[in-house]
């Protein structure tokens, strides 16, 4: 198998460094200051394991590759660019090679299996923040992260139990998983708070807001039908496996959806981690004011080029009530 | 209700001229040449009835717009410039009016109840093509079309009923139902046959194609349980209020899909028609190999700029067994 990733950003810079760091084929699609810099320099990764310099090798787009059917794709996008990368994968020859979903939310799956038959879910439990281009910091240990894979909609298959043997010894735990969309749910439920640190500000009093997004969530997923599995704090993996330790040299901005509004990016997840709560709310009849409310915050923020942290807990209390 | 129409094509524009034609308050979003032709000379709507030109207010964005809470909201933009289109009107201010989606396929609405509370499907008859800026071509006779008008995911409010009493009276004839996706899916299966005339040319021999692809939908659409409704020629609508006839000065190019071929458009809705059969068939273990073939066949018709009606009937049997 060789992995082809999709977005060199935090989660598939990690990934890439450390196949790449083990010998193994991979190659990294890339864009603008990253992709220049990856060149000039190799990707440095900072974890709680050591910095080292990988030689990833690093394309701008999916027709520089000559395609195998041994290939794997590990698409690392935010969904805001799925659509974009899935079209410019297809023209590129891409067809029957397994596509697997490294992101947040539960939305790049479908966009997936829309133009490829071969889909498949990762839950991706690894913290790591894109520093400047061509390095990555990662402050889990002893492995860099934890993933849950499987097939979609369901069942697991030889490549979800490939992938995991390939990533589990260089650092990256891999579970098989016959429900991976249950696991990705559990990580949407975590995902919900990105928002609230990213508005609010990582020290703000917000114990209660978070709350009432997370109970918002059970209420709809449970009216869904749609089952989750617990892959926050309680889950005893992350004991083991993914303490969350100092990086030297790497301050941590926190969560993707602040690390967008830190760089000013154009685009934000909001919409596909809240906004999914609120879209299957509306779906079945369920109210989810606190989503919505975050999914429209999100948004003018970005518009309104508002920096992380910048909205005061006063706001936030008036407008949902607490 | 003042209407406001995204995307002022060959169905936005139908639309927005025979509202402007009656004197009800209706304003238009475009781009490019047809915002200038508009503005310049007005729009000209030639159909069976006659030779018309409206004076339609038109903008080249939703933040142009002093929104107003009787506004209603008529999305007519391809499905894949929902989603800018979507972003830009939250951005502008639209939040509790009804979203309206006028286009093929069914995952409009999905799109837009991820950002709004109050959306509905529209299942457009309206044969119409663009002819050149500020001029349009609809085909239909006595009404210029029939919409079935309902809310997503399901019922009937107020505002179903007041867009069906403006656009009667202006030759659109509008139906509330409480199930309109049922008529949207009867209209989806008709779509299927759009790139079958794109690709292989209206006069080909494909009647064998078209039973192919409506077949592999009618298994998957029972597999996954959701109903749909006859719209196309069995619709007993379709005698009394939409004949087709010739109009003068507009030779009709053919379905949506064949004209974004004919004008080199930089994206094709199959995805979103053929490419619904094939999602759903994925999630509900249905084959669909002649629905996937033509959804890869029009990403690379668009890819390699192919003229619609150049592919050959032999290629497309004997990449369909037939």
């Amino acid at each position: 198998m060789r992995v082809v990733i999709v977005g060199v950003g935090a989660i598939g810079g990690t990934v890439g460094a450390l196949l790449a760091l083990a010998g193994q084929e991979v190659i990294g699609i890339a864009r603008g200051r990253q992709l220049e810099a990856i060149r000039d320099k190799g990707l440095t990764l900072r974890s709680p394991q050591g910095v080292r310099v990988a030689e990833l090798p690093v394309v701008a787009a999916p027709d520089e590759i000559d395609w195998r059917p041994d290939d794997a794709v590990l698409l690392c996008t935010k969904t805001q660019d799925t659509e974009a990368a899935l079209a410019q994968l297809r023209l590129a020859g891409v067809d029957e090679q397994p596509v697997f979903c490294l992101q947040n939310g539960v939305e790049n799956e479908r966009l997936a299996l829309r133009r490829f038959p071969n889909v498949h879910g990762v839950t991706v439990l690894l913290p790591a923040e894109f520093v400047v281009p061509g390095e990555i910091a990662a402050f889990g240990s002893p492995c860099e992260g934890i993933f849950d894979i499987g097939c979609f909609p369901g069942g697991a298959d030889e490549a979800d139990r490939a992938l995991a043997e390939l990533l589990t010894p260089v650092g990256i735990a891999g579970f098989v998983t016959e429900d991976v969309m249950a696991s990705k749910y559990g990580k949407l439920i975590l995902n919900l708070a990105n928002i609230v640190g990213a508005a609010m500000g990582r020290e703000a009093e917000s114990a209660d807001v978070k709350a009432l997004l997370r109970a918002e969530a059970e209420a709809v997923l449970t009216a869904a039908g749609i089952g989750w599995q617990e892959v926050g704090d309680a889950d005893p993996r992350r004991q083991e496996l993914l303490k969350i330790l100092p990086v030297e040299g790497a301050a941590s901005v926190g969560s993707s959806t602040a690390q967008s509004l830190a760089r000013g990016a154009g685009s934000i997840e909001t919409d596909f981690l809240n906004g999914e709560i609120v879209l299957l709310g509306r779906l079945h009849g369920v109210p989810t004011p606190a989503n919505a409310y975050f999914t429209r915050l999100a948004a003018r923020m970005l518009a309104e080029g508002r920096a992380p942290g910048s909205v005061p807990r006063e706001e936030v209390a008036a407008a949902l009530g607490l």
